[in-house]
């Protein structure tokens, strides 16, 4: 029996590859013999870096660069087993989880520190980049990563403009004679689910500011900021930010990668999987293994499970997923390879409990699951 | 595909009929073709009565009796659907839950309404005896329940004692004469897992006296008391009650059962199934689904869900359990047949919303489990 372990993290209690420990040994208290394969995975979103890490028996890198407030703020990123691949969790270096709710800001907030862990990583030889673009604080266009790898970005008296979404507006010149050269020969792979464009109503300013901090007039004149920057990128490029599906991912961000990047974007979870190479070892598995923090019906949006249900769907080989919590809607998760949703605690105990005992319950819950299972195919 | 439903109740949330009924309603959601079969089952103590009824779709009969405490009480009894067997219950009239914790006295409860229960079923015409000692508040010996039926216990001056334990010191005389010429007619079959003698160390008083309300003072009181009734009843029968395993179920009625009445004892739970016609579903079954509100080590104590578990065992059918709660050592389970066990809850939630949810879990847990076992049988 081959037996496929792919969780993403639950979030509070476990990270994916501690996740994907706890199920294997439920597996092989059921089943001694079982082989278990450990695919930790993630969806594009917090964890990404360090489960592609685990996967390809990688290592994480630790480096002090500037927070979306302008303070010091320490980052890590990832460097693949392959030592060419890195990825850079934007939410590491510009994240919202690093600015305290009351100081949200995104008229303030800057994707500096971000360009300066590419930076960082160009500097280490890396050429491949995966960009995790969930989480962050920001709505400045993506124009402080811009700064931090060498582009001017200047006012009307030929000075750098500062941080922020805020400042968007008073750049009247885009200078890339300084721009990092070497960015023209890397390659970045953007893991995002966010379609949206950089302007208008489902832009970024309207759709995402509001929870970055953004009143309903600060994101109107983030938009109009986002205007003004999207129509110089236009003159300088000829690339028209304003409609691009994408362009308004992560404050914009996404717009910048699409102008000035050797980029493509793809959904986060199948680019996990695909860097986690689940596909290379989902043929001959007898059945799957994943979970995340909340199973329901807004995991069909692109989670996890939903990611390794539909490629372990194609071999037809179930796939069981354990959950914290299961919401409401989980049948409709079966039409995409999902075969059933467990949540994992004992009894009605409180969500303190839940995230102490957490490896253990996957741990119980995985050795019930394959008992269930065996006992389908010797009762068959 | 014919799948079997063998609850018990979880307690303070669904009766056994009522979790079988979810029980089958998620089997059928993920295998509509299933033919789901619901046998309500109970351990012989507290919803056994109903159990059988539903099972073999018999009817409850209410009746006022005398209460443990002398004070009126219904109390409900059940007749099977052969219309010649009763099911009763002794915490229906004699029970615990009927008296506030702060007037437990043993020395007062009295077994009298158990007695009058039997006398109404006898004027029904019914011979045919199932009593479940469970859940008493009494430590009288049965002599309430004898009195009720027309035994006479008699006093130094002729007159009958009054209830409870504290007055069979008083009694004298045993007079048989008016006692209900029915009984011997009849057959009483005694659910009960209680193997203790009627006195010494281990005798009611001493081990279940104190959950009755007696300090160890009145322990070891009613224990003098009980061994001056059990010199009586062996000079009037022959039998001696004292160290006879089982006499002391219940304050010691099990020991006025096997001597005045036509009796064997059955361990609670093979009794329930027995009536229950468990075994005639399980030939050809496919899986079994049981559960009640606890499963842990103590499950292996003559619980419902280990007493169906030994049964499907030996025709090698598989048994999924489900709980509320899901506690230590359900490892040491295994051997008896349970093949998983699983709390139905769907998260970290309070015990409130687990009772108020607690048919909606049984269904989505049922769902699941099935959907786990099918895909067991078609990937092998």
């Amino acid at each position: 029996m081959k037996i496929i372990l792919a969780p993403d993290s639950f979030k509070g209690s476990l990270t994916a590859p501690e996740a994907a420990e706890a199920m294997a040994k439920g597996v092989r208290k059921a089943m001694p013999e079982a082989e278990t394969i450990e695919i930790p995975l993630a969806d594009g979103g917090e964890g990404t870096a360090e489960s592609l890490v685990a996967a390809t028996d990688g290592r994480m890198v630790h480096v002090i660069v500037t927070g979306p407030l302008g303070k010091p703020v320490e980052a890590a990123y990832g460097i693949l087993g392959d030592n060419e691949t890195c990825v850079i969790e934007m939410a590491q270096a510009s994240g919202i989880c690093l600015v305290d709710p009351n100081e949200r800001d995104p008229l303030k907030t800057t994707t500096f520190g971000t360009g300066e862990l590419i930076r960082n990583a160009l500097d280490k030889g890396l050429r491949r980049f995966i960009l995790a673009l969930g989480g962050s604080a920001t709505n400045d266009g993506g124009i402080g990563m811009l700064q931090a790898l060498g582009m001017k970005l200047l006012d009307a008296k030929g000075k750098d403009v500062q941080y922020g979404g805020g400042e968007l507006v008073r750049i009247e010149t885009i200078d890339d004679r300084l721009f990092d050269a070497r960015i023209a020969e890397a390659d970045f792979l953007i893991a995002t689910d966010v379609q949206n464009p950089l302007v208008g109503p489902d832009g970024a300013s309207h759709v995402f500011g509001p929870q970055k901090g953004a009143t309903f007039e600060v994101a109107e004149l983030l938009d109009t900021h986002l205007t003004h920057w999207a129509n110089l990128v236009e003159e300088k490029t000829g690339m028209r930010l304003h409609d691009l599906p994408g362009a308004g991912a992560a404050g914009g961000i996404g717009g910048a990668f699409q102008a000035f990047f050797p980029s493509r974007t793809k959904r986060g979870i199948d680019l996990v999987i695909e860097y986690a190479r689940l596909h290379e070892h989902l043929p001959g598995a007898d059945c799957v293994f994943t979970g995340e923090g909340q199973i329901d019906y807004q995991t069909a949006s692109g989670k996890t499970p939903m990611g390794v249900a539909q490629a372990a769907q194609a071999f037809n080989i179930p796939v069981f997923a354990l959950a914290g919590s299961v919401g409401e809607g989980i049948d409709t998760l079966y039409e995409y390879g999902i075969t059933s949703a467990h949540s994992i605690v004992c009894g009605p105990i409180s969500l303190k409990q839940a995230i102490t005992r957490a490896a253990e319950f996957v741990e119980q819950s995985a050795e019930q699951i394959t008992r269930i299972w065996l006992a389908g195919q010797s009762t068959k």
